[in-house]
């Protein structure tokens, strides 16, 4: 980068605030083992609301593309900065603004991390319900611009239903606010719900309001097998057409249950085709009349049903289930994992046709994911050295989203595109609604400095 | 109307689809009692959403503003052609596109009265949460388009939360859709939210994809009454630091108890200036101990704590409660009813802001509302034929909506900005935070003929 860039950065954010471009950390995130990487032009830190604002100014002045940066837990590459431009990182502004547990509400800094948020709940009888994963690397600003998700989602939504409010930096470097330590707010036009999600590429995202609600002072899993993905779909149906609502609905199939296998912490059937794992939680006896229903309909089909009560037994079933998906890369060294959404019905034929593009494209594939959402996470595994196979799983992949959309789903359900998925929208929207999308980035955006080459 | 209109129109949408302009129920909405109507250049009743496009394109060529109108229940004036237009009445399109109880989903078409959902989803033992009154005459599509709320949005969430997908119409006459019978979608930008609660400003809805739950099998209010709204307010803040989740946590002031005192099913003390209306739901058991900690925790500091029990007694105080804003209009003949939004902590003092605002200026006022969610509809009884007072109860509103701000809060809850409050956005936003709305306004409705004159 040049040195003026620098030293005129370094006039904003300080000595402190500027990062090294030559650190690979600024480099990567968790697209990392597809060998996803670029060199920014600068590393800034900055410790401020004014500072992002600054920093933004400067850069839309003369033309700099922006990439932010949360903790680099991301799935799609969108703060990776592929073709250079300033990186933006939040990682210092992590204060607690503001805490009323009473009143059920929190107002931090996009930095803090996401586990810290879950920790400062906890500990004051509360929950915050949105888990995405990676909770002690990732920072709840980063879950906002990706609208993380997380098996609890099914019952208590994506994290954008638990942000009452959001500072942001818009182009041209102007601070804008929306919402706050309220509930309700339709004043305006959305623009909170037009931030979440919107992956760095109409704004930054620098302080949030959350929204939490007590914690419920029971939580059970149940799991169960079942010999197909067919047999496994069905009691997933009948789960909700039995009116039962369990906190999460998750499920692995056949190719997930042979990666994870090795470190199930309970006896596992080798018929085992398939898993559903559901929770049920709330007061005690809600809890266990919950887990009661489940088993029952789950059983039905089922090679097995279990549903493991010490707090260690628990503890290890999730931590099973957080190291889902790194046991499926595992199993080749890396992995094409796609993020896309099906209504509920049609989850078994999309289950089958990750499968079957699989064997078109020679390769390897399993499924696992939100259930209850329909929100698969598709997988071709892969040698991440061997560009030629991960070139076939890229389009591997692209089929699949057809096979998605078809469906009446959509392409990604709580990764984002980012820039591995940039320019595939027009699968899902048609021509008039991608141009109304595009409208709202010009809009927002004129010059396409804020994350470009992302998303759309 | 020109007749070269109106042929044009009856090309598009029929003999049947033509309404008459002197018919007054497109003159008028629920801000009839302030005296607010318009004359519309032209009515049009399209049955199909290629009818709307075509309805809107033509407009859009011409110039011609465009109103759009659900059912006419709106508090803010949003549907009534103020300034003339092309009313376009979405009641003929009505039908239900899909419906799949197993599958908790529904797929509509805008005109569809929200009461109409209520009943297919409770035929089916389906919820489907959003209860913002006037079911039985306001339309699904004008829920949505004002992002509606009512009691049961503290523990359910508003409107938007329920819509998983839309259709709709947008200039030049483009048909757009996002999402669908899916749970879980970050591919574009929410487009989806954004359209939810834009008042007809940037495009019309024209179906929507909804999201239902199981329905609790019991529920059981809980009433209590106090002498103070200091006392009232501190028994709302002691449920939530007590981890309680009710399904609605309304109040009423003492205005509003004098107001609808009569029409009370039960007994009610002389002393009681504060009322709280609070609901269980949930499991049989679960609504018992809820409906025991509600009442152990209202019961300190209150008068009298009542839990009707029996169907009926339960369905006559729900009745008195949809009623209250006719016994509080009954009292002087009119009001200007607000619908601010306050951080919880503050809504004692938002109450008493409202008298202090009212005493300044010569009225009677009272506040009641959904407490939970911090939404008041704090009101201004006026006599609507003395349009000095009219004038008056403008001013203290505006005067309210600084207060409301001033304590972190929103101008609206659930009614929005239609043409009551238009323009006052900038007493919320701040200069560059509202420049972001106008843009967005800008990029999608270059002509500003989408229902001009309201919210922005």
């Amino acid at each position: 980068m040049s040195a003026a860039l620098e030293g005129d950065l370094r006039g904003i954010v300080g000595e402190d605030g500027v990062g090294s471009v030559g650190d690979v950390r600024f480099h990567r995130d968790a697209t990392e083992a597809q060998g996803l990487s670029g060199i920014p032009s600068a590393v800034v830190l900055p410790a401020s609301t004014a500072e992002v604002a600054a920093v933004v100014r400067l850069c839309y002045e003369r033309d700099i593309a922006i990439v932010p940066r949360g903790g680099g837990t991301g799935f799609a590459g969108g703060s990776v900065p592929v073709d250079g431009g300033v990186v933006v990182d939040l990682q210092r502004m992590s204060r607690v603004l503001a805490f009323d547990p009473p009143l059920w509400r929190m107002h931090v800094e996009a930095g803090l991390r996401t586990g810290e948020v879950h920790r400062l709940a906890r500990e004051n009888g509360l929950l915050f319900p949105p888990d995405p994963g990676a909770a002690e690397q990732s920072h709840i600003g980063g879950n906002v611009a990706t609208n993380a998700g997380g098996p609890h989602a099914f019952k208590y939504g994506v994290t954008g239903h638990w942000v009452t409010g959001l500072e942001a930096v818009v182009p041209p470097g102007e601070v804008i606010a929306v919402g706050g330590a309220i509930r309700k707010d339709v004043a305006g036009y959305d623009l909170k719900s037009l931030l979440v999600g919107s992956e760095g590429t109409i704004g930054i995202v620098t302080s949030v309001w959350l929204r939490l609600t007590p914690a419920p002072p029971a939580r059970a899993p149940v799991v169960a097998t079942y010999r197909s993905s067919a047999d496994g779909c069905q009691a997933i149906e009948a789960v909700l057409a039995n009116g039962i609502v369990p906190a999460a609905l998750e499920f692995l199939d056949a190719g997930a249950v042979r990666a994870a296998r090795g470190a199930y912490p309970f006896e596992l059937s080798g018929d085992a085709r398939f898993m559903v794992v559901a929770e049920a939680d709330g007061s005690v006896s809600e809890t266990e009349a919950v887990v009661g229903e489940l088993r029952e309909v789950l059983a039905e089909r089922a090679l097995h049903v279990e549903s493991p009560v010490s707090s260690q037994q628990v503890a290890a079933l999730w931590r099973w289930r957080d190291g889902l998906s790194l046991a499926v890369e595992a199993v080749r060294g890396g992995k094409i994992s796609e993020d896309i959404v099906v209504p509920l019905d049609r989850l078994d034929d999309a289950i089958e046709a990750t499968l079957e593009i699989a064997r078109e494209h020679g390769l390897e594939a399993c499924s696992w994911g939100h259930a209850g959402d329909g929100n698969l996470h598709s997988t071709f595994m892969v040698d991440p050295r061997d560009q030629e196979e991960v070139g076939r799983a890229r389009e591997a992949a692209r089929r699949l989203y057809a096979v998605a959309v078809g469906y009446g789903g959509s392409i990604s359900g709580e990764h984002g595109l980012g820039w591995v998925r940039h320019g595939q929208l027009g699968v899902q929207s048609s021509p008039a609604t991608l141009a109304m999308h595009h409208a709202v980035k010009r809009a927002i955006d004129p010059k396409g400095l804020m994350n470009p080459g992302k998303k759309l």
